[in-house]
């Protein structure tokens, strides 16, 4: 394909150039350019459809990050947008919760096994922190556990970056490595009696890092140090959730959670943010204060209902792990007929790819994200990558037919 | 007016006891029932038009609360609800911002004298937490200082119960008395060096107490201190901005910040938050990490956009500045001619009332806001109202003809 075929993002630049005046860095955060591929991605998006997007430039992409996780269902799924549209025909944002507020709760519960209870926010870190708010409440212990690399939040006791944040913000935090029951045994054992709670993402999903998933007796030890040392259990789901099982990744990953933290997918891009709790962990729950302006707001809500009950009715999570297995089989074939050694990690709707000769270094990742984005397939360098029920088997086959040339441009450059 | 023609709340009262079964407390945080009338409140409201809602069981009444701040405009307003429709449309969350991203930030720097950048996010929490942030990353200190008793938000530095806290996520705070130089004064003598920033509402609003405005050279000593001693001066405008001046209720009330944190009326009930900083802090606010799942979502922009130039555009505060004044002149007069005396306080836009006699217990003020709700009137007993640019000459004397009622029911009841 001739570069003059490839994408331009001139409307992008022109929007990144006005962006940078009146925002530090232009876009920030997860989404920040910094992290994508300098001139090979779009910085603006314009509207969106099932699994395909669309730039500021009119460039269309299949969508494979699924705006980092929230389109569950795919972009305006129409059942979602019914529903939300509904609601917002009568208002959003009252005194007072909706209908719907019990309604939700309801249904979460219904589905959730490791759950009696619910409580509702906006963002993922609300949640997260929360969750440990009320594992200190129960335990009346100051320490939390979390895997060291994981990520929970922006908040200063899990922000990946500590610029702005003090050493009293992280006191009470404690690190084991992943999948290393040893290191938690010491860690728990130096701290005997102080731990409140332990967060844990279903699998190891670090930007940066391959995919890695629980190794065989992770959870169910996990587990058994947390009841014998009573501490709180919570499972930080909001990456992953409703997208391996409706009642929380830990029932096809065999962990049982006290706490269970949503966010993303749960109402297929509408804000929506949830705690899930066990009956015991009710009166902690009752005692910590906890509220936001938006977090009553209906429309999101009737949106996470008439996601739930899609994924549930359609076969949402077959169809995401089936879609996710067939572009994982044909990026195998391909780097297999062309001697490159990838290595595809994580569930296969959460999946992520790397190259083995990279070392860590992405260079390959970046080149071969570059080029496919500028072809129409967004995929991400250094963070996992997510499938939606939207995707078909004729979506994943023109994807495939991009990464084919992808992989031959990275092939002709490092040659390995 | 017979009992038989009050409001019933039986729907409501279904719909809670199922709540109560799902959700700790049934409904938590600001808009708990604990913190209003028991009996004579509803519990889920079903629709907004203006400034009317309608509770479940189908009982209407004219709002002043306005979802406790949000609704600027009155209830699903034709211009910002068409914005956020055409928006919708066309999609929401992406991988990326829109272009409504650059078009709101511009459109704020240009609105508002004391900044020149602006960051998005979607819970008053979020500004204000990552305000004392950018301020320790620009000041390399640790130590804020708040005015005791003012609300930030509820995250675990200044959420208002300590139930799931730990010392060390207070360790960096300060605190103060509001609208005492002397005590700021001491406070910042005794950390001379430590303190990065000072977070501070443009008057006093914290619940259970009379609304206090700034005296005469508060503000001004407050900037003096802060510029001399080094500190980032937060205006924490989450509750009043929008209401007082479309640039930061600091214009009007003589104080300019280093730092603006706006939320709950920026979108007319959209979810939206903004940080709006300084040239000077650009630099620091770049380093600190601030980000979340469905903080680039463009419809709550193109709200905001669509919500501020219907402001501008119709002299929004003007209105609700001149209703705001015409219902305290009826609160007034009824009162006066009943020998009941009150104290209302704070700007007519968000004002506030309370009876001399009941010393701080709120008993009339539960009695009198139980009385307006069951006939109509949805004011609050224990924390500030809102005026929404919604409401007319024809709503306020409506809702006085209901005031009227409930005086004279304090009255009978208590005598004074």
């Amino acid at each position: 394909m001739p570069p003059d075929d490839l994408y331009k993002f001139d409307r992008s630049e022109t929007l990144m150039a006005r962006a940078r005046k009146v925002i530090p860095g232009g876009i920030y955060g997860h989404k920040s350019p910094v992290l994508l591929v300098p001139g090979a991605y779009p910085s603006f998006m314009a509207r969106g459809e099932g699994c395909r997007i669309w730039d500021v430039d009119g460039n269309q992409y299949i969508d494979f990050m699924c705006s980092y996780g929230p389109i569950v269902l795919g972009h305006k799924h129409p059942r979602v947008e019914e529903a939300a549209a509904a609601e917002r025909s009568r208002g959003d944002s009252y005194n007072l919760p909706g209908e719907v507020w019990v309604e939700l709760a309801e249904l979460l519960v219904d589905i959730t096994p490791a759950a009696d209870w619910v409580v509702f926010a906006k963002n993922g870190s609300d949640v997260t922190s929360w969750s440990l708010a009320v594992a200190r409440a129960h335990t009346r212990r100051n320490k939390a556990i979390m895997a060291a690399g994981a990520y929970h939040g922006a908040h200063p006791w899990c922000s990946p970056i500590p610029t702005g944040i003090t050493d009293a913000d992280r006191a009470n935090v404690l690190t084991f490595r992943y999948n290393d029951l040893d290191d938690l045994r010491r860690v728990v054992a130096e701290n005997r009696g102080d731990i409140a709670g332990l967060i844990l993402c279903p699998f190891r999903h670090d930007a940066f890092h391959d995919e890695e998933m629980p190794a065989p007796g992770f959870h169910q030890g996990v587990r058994e140090i947390c009841d014998e040392e009573g501490i709180v259990l919570v499972l930080d789901d909001i990456r992953a959730g409703f997208r391996l099982h409706l009642g929380g990744s830990g029932e096809v990953l065999g962990l049982r959670p006290d706490l269970i933290c949503y966010c993303k997918a749960i109402a297929n891009g509408y804000a929506l943010a949830a705690g899930l709790g066990r009956e015991e962990l009710r009166q902690a729950a009752l005692g910590v204060f906890f509220t936001g302006t938006f977090w009553t707001a209906t429309v999101p809500m009737a949106a996470a209902i008439a996601t739930i009950n899609t994924l549930r009715e359609e076969g949402g999570i077959e169809q995401m792990e089936a879609m996710g297995s067939r572009f994982r089989q044909g990026l195998d074939q391909q780097t297999r007929s062309l001697g490159l050694a990838i290595n595809q990690t994580g569930p296969p709707a959460v999946p992520f790819m790397t190259f083995d000769a990279d070392q860590g270094s992405f260079e390959r990742s970046r080149l071969f994200c570059g080029e496919c984005c500028r072809r129409g397939v967004f995929v991400h360098p250094i963070h996992n990558w997510f499938l939606s029920a939207a995707h078909t088997e004729a979506d994943i086959d023109e994807a495939l037919t991009v990464t084919e040339v992808a992989f031959r441009i990275v092939k002709e450059h490092f040659g390995s």
